[in-house]
């Protein structure tokens, strides 16, 4: 159970300001550190084209030690070419010195509009008014510096033993992540060995944000990275994974609720597939296909999209649809009556189940026993008409 | 070159009616058939979930012989169990029937709201009224009796030699053919070996409809028939292939610039890939980004959705971000300029190039020489109106 209501937890500081990213004077640079050394676990995009931010973080981040982390939002430094790798090294040289730390103690993530060089003299003179000891705590303050087209900041958190697990992330569109996701940061003060941590990471990521497409586009800036610094002490390992999985889930389901111009969460449960694979890829095909998401959208009973979205799994020979069970909620719409009233009473059933601003469609292929949920959102006026002038 | 003012060919019945699928009197029920036995080539969807119509089409063109095909539209037949399979050999077998055919020398092919089963009193009804012969000529006719929420009846003619060939389509939604495409039907008189035609019919299909993409959706229904009576004698092979990609090409932008909602053509033309399969994989995930889509229906020059949808192709270790070349039309948008005024004029100068109807992104991967080109659409708050209550 997650509960925003907890501390936050021990020994992280919070710097945010307006740097000049974009010109609306909103808070767009973030910094949040650990004030003792500590154990990271971090994943990101798989993009090939993937920024500077993520070439130097994922080195950074390799010997599982890390004291934080600075984020550029409104400018995703991606595609930039030799300058922005230089510009993306130079902002994070800046801050590690400031901070008195070395370079590769920090990590840097970056996100907005692609293909545009950094406003380097605005960044270096806000660096310059970087000073020591950052303030404590601020991780809701963080959680809305980091925002770009989200239209209100994603917090969660738990108490595992004596320990605290928080969470911040952002992320509407070009959101579907495969090995890592959009920006999402993770600060505890449980003390946890590295190798067993960055196992249960990654257990973790896989089961909430690599289960979340808004709309198939993998953006090429995904940073999931979790802080810990041991400051609360040790903590059962099965609790903590567990206290992880609630905080990631909370923030997966924020995202999806947020998604650009989405008004409903999508979830879809597929069982009896082959494997956790087949599971995924059939519930991703679901979730991702426009024509279920606009259903959704406008509230029409048309499940035969979901048939549609099944069917579009077509290396998936073993999958039968003579033997195929598809629900909407707890209402049972495939296999087909035989025409008439029926027909209409499912119809009328899966409207009501639409009208919730959660849709739970759930999948039964009867092939084995595998099983995997995965979220998302539908497809609105809105996200065309965000999308379709983003960068003017 | 096509050109519709070409005559039709010869030897080809058409009828179409109103038989009660929808409401709203339109044609909705068509015969094509052929005077004289027939070759015909045709391609299915890979869906699992397929209708019966493909399931009886299929093994009727196993043969490579056919007389012709049924098409019901506004009523995809699809999810409808063993009543749908029924229903589909009844009207197939009535309209043989009527024709003096047998059953398996007739396609069936339906398209519109999968889950529903046929009005099979109204159908009855209508079938009785079938009385051979059957006018001669009308493919526009069949065009647009054949549609379902297409603005426009999609047709194409080319001369080759004495012969011509005349292809009709529909499709608008749920269209990301694999194997196959949506409904899209040739007739021709020109006469070729029945091996030879499949192969040359194949090939055209994979550079058009397998290259065309509105919504990644595939339909369960896809159907691609070519029937050629040989009543204006023989050939040139190549001279025919030609014409027929030619004919095929022109459907193809045809149902692009009318994809539900859509107002552009967008034509991803991929070079330098590894393979041909690279260079497709790689256009499908440009022409296919919700992100690119949006951003061409607003005119907004926001060039690195390009770059991020081709890192999407994760997989594709070989392609090198710093190797790739980037063009909209003939204005190079990557590798980038160092910043400054540089960005801004090829911003504007991207933005020009998007005012027009049809929006040409070039790639150049620089790994190898494999080439393909797709093709699809925008994506527009129309289409999202139009797919929101498309069932009620």
């Amino acid at each position: 159970m997650t509960d925003n209501a907890v501390r936050e937890p021990r020994g992280f500081a919070v710097y945010t300001a307006p740097a000049g990213l974009a010109d609306d004077g909103r808070d767009d640079f973030t910094v949040l550190v650990s004030t003792e050394r500590a154990v990271v676990s971090a994943v990101f995009t798989r993009s090939r084209f993937a920024g500077p931010s993520v070439t130097l973080s994922r080195a950074a981040a390799a010997n599982l030690s890390a004291r934080g982390v600075v984020v550029l939002a409104r400018n995703a430094n991606v595609a930039t070419g030799a300058q922005g790798e230089a510009n993306a090294r130079e902002v994070r040289a800046s801050v590690a010195q400031a901070l008195g730390l070395s370079e590769d103690e920090l990590l840097i993530a970056s996100t907005g509009v692609i293909g545009r060089q950094y406003p380097m003299e605005s960044i270096r003179d806000h660096i310059k008014t970087l000073s020591t000891p950052l303030p404590n705590g601020g991780l809701d303050r963080a959680a809305r510096a980091i925002m770009t087209t989200d239209t209100r900041p994603k917090t969660a958190r738990a108490q595992v033993g004596d320990a605290v697990i928080a969470g911040i992330a952002k992320g509407v569109g070009m959101l579907e992540p495969d090995m890592a996701t959009l920006l999402v940061f993770f600060a505890t003060d449980a003390q946890l060995d590295p190798q067993e941590q960055d196992r249960v990471f990654r257990r973790v990521m896989d089961r909430t944000f690599n289960a979340l497409s808004i709309d198939t586009d993998t953006s090429t800036s995904d940073t999931a990275a979790l802080f810990a610094n041991g400051l609360a002490g040790p903590v059962d390992g099965v609790r903590f994974e567990e206290a992880l999985y609630d905080v990631a889930l909370a923030l997966v389901k924020d995202i999806a609720h947020d998604g650009e111009g989405a008004g409903k969460l999508i979830e879809v449960r597929v069982s009896g597939a082959r494997d956790t694979a087949q599971a995924k890829r059939v519930g991703k095909s679901v979730v991702n296909s426009p024509l279920v998401k606009t259903a959704v959208h406008g509230g029409d009973p048309n499940w035969g999209r979901v048939a549609m979205a099944i069917g579009k799994c077509s290396e998936d020979t073993d999958i039968d649809q003579d033997k195929v069970v598809i629900r909407f909620g707890d209402v049972a719409v495939y296999p087909p009556g035989t025409g008439g009233p029926d027909e209409d009473e499912v119809r009328a059933a899966v409207a009501e189940q639409m009208r919730g601003s959660e849709v739970v469609i759930g999948i039964d292929l009867a092939v084995a026993d595998g099983a995997f949920t995965v979220y998302g959102c539908d497809l609105t006026e809105g996200y065309v008409r965000l999308n379709a002038d983003y960068s003017t």
